[in-house]
């Protein structure tokens, strides 16, 4: 458990790593971020002067040994990295967790090379097979690890509440900055509110039915992709979170077959929204599965599987 | 009256400064501001690398022709200002408006400089005799002045709702920014109660409300300031807003007199606070009126007086 003083009271994610940028980084500094990673942090991260290097590595997290290599380089270069922006707890885009060996790595490296790790923590609640991994804050030496928390994902996004887990220095820096110290930091109404449904014990039962309605549905879409997807796809069961990623059939676009998809009558996002370098990506896409009923998602995985064979067989009547 | 695509809905106008800084400078940029001007606005510039400079003139506002040269000097240095940041209605700390001539000069000077004015207008809306003057946005070409108003002084500081009206390309650009589109905008719950208050008609007769008793109680201060101060203070009736600017008489500082006021029972932010430089300032301070009732404010004002007296006779045993 925290500390009082190391914990802020934010409004949400997006707002607390908009906040962090500001305070934590210098213009032209190297910022790493992992691939993929959540494209709309991507975009926080492209409204200011830094350097976004992608962090080598796949779906399962960042590689240790290529990610000191890459800080190695960058040194060469005569570059420093400041920052690294992760979602290690039931990714976005990917679901996935990182493993506790490159949990415990990659803190090691970040702290040896005094690099502020940002964990984006939205998904810890909604765990659907046991506990979630522990956090990154929770392994690291204090300082190592900024923690973003929210209840947009396991409250309501509307409130636009969450907290910061961080260093003390850090937090005290957070609390007393210009924006905060005119009242234009967290809202102090949606704040309290979300204080009295903890504080009458309502906001535990809430997430247990969060969970286990998001696990029938991220059940149901599996199976439905494993009845309905033509061979080739791949998928791993993602513990928790909002998302599946989907691995296409060899040769498969996600750009070409989005507009194909919606014709069909379902959506997703093509992979490549979620990588720094848009030349990756294009073989992936991800599934949202929260917010639909299990047979809205059965149908939405029927017409998945209309749309990618009928990519297939324009491709082969193009080849042909 | 800006059309819909003029405005932005923000979390107040300290989330608005702090996103237009974002997005509207480049880290070395020169930003002006007025002299003296809200203290907690400067902190936010100061979180970024900015350079700030004062801009020349007194407590009626900016010197169009000092402006005109400080631009000029600047230029010649190779800096070109890229933000004006400015109270011009009901100032903080002063009170006082830019007269008409004032705002059109230094509007036209932004204009063909290419410098953004933001127009903080929180005070607009608590106006005690007769009409505000109009503001810098309503007068300048579109894309000159980015207004920033608020519910936080009008309605209630803790709902964090405010907006923002600018030349469409600017309102398109914060539509869209990375911050934004990933949900960390304004608070949607606040943002809806305060639209419904104000469809509903509440708003208006609230905000008459608070004019008769604000008035009430800036006439009561004054009056108490003019029955019970030591000769040699100096301050103008404020038409509207929350502040009273008291000069002090010759030689009395008001970072010495704080003190004496808080033992006797009062207090007010020193002059010092309001100025880039702060070397300047000392001979005032701000009275802020509106928590307090007339009785209240009353009693202040004879502690002021006690404490004035003070200082005025440790000064004479220090010198005698």
């Amino acid at each position: 458990m925290p500390d009082a003083d190391e914990t802020a009271i934010t409004s949400g994610i997006s707002h607390a790593l908009d906040q962090l940028v500001t305070l934590c980084t210098q213009p032209g500094d190297v910022v790493l971020v992992e691939s993929p990673t959540y494209h709309l942090a991507v975009r926080i991260l492209r409204d200011r002067p830094l350097k976004l290097i992608a962090i080598p590595g796949g779906p399962g997290g960042p590689d240790p040994a290529a990610l000191s290599e890459l800080i190695a380089s960058l040194k060469r270069q005569g570059e420093r990295p400041s920052l690294l922006y992760s979602v290690p707890t039931f990714n976005n885009p990917t679901g996935l967790c990182w493993s506790d060996d490159v949990r415990r790595a990659v803190v090691a490296l970040a702290e040896h090379e005094r690099i502020l790790i940002v964990e984006d923590d939205a998904y810890r609640e909604l765990s659907y097979d046991g506990e979630a991994p522990p956090s990154l804050w929770h392994i690291a030496p204090s300082g190592v690890v900024a923690r973003l928390g929210s209840f947009s994902k396991s409250l309501a996004p509307g409130m636009r509440v969450g907290w910061i887990t961080a260093g003390r220095d850090l937090i005290a820096r957070i609390r007393t900055c210009g924006v905060m110290d005119s009242g234009g930091g967290p809202n102090q109404l949606a704040a309290m509110t979300v204080a009295a449904y903890c504080e009458d014990g309502a906001f535990e039962p809430q997430v247990a039915r969060f969970r286990e309605a998001y696990r029938a549905r991220r059940d149901a879409l599996m199976s439905a992709l494993a009845a309905h997807l033509p061979a080739g796809w791949q998928a791993r069961m993602p513990a928790g979170g909002f998302f599946v990623w989907v691995r296409l059939p060899a040769g498969m676009s996600s750009e070409a077959l989005l507009p194909v998809a919606e014709a069909a009558g379902m959506s997703f996002v093509p992979g490549r929204r979620f990588f720094c370098d848009s030349r990756n990506g294009d073989d992936a896409l991800r599934l949202a599965f929260t917010l639909y009923s299990p047979a809205q998602l059965e149908t939405a995985a029927v017409r998945l599987a209309q749309a990618m064979r009928r990519c297939v067989s324009d491709a082969e009547e193009r080849s042909g």
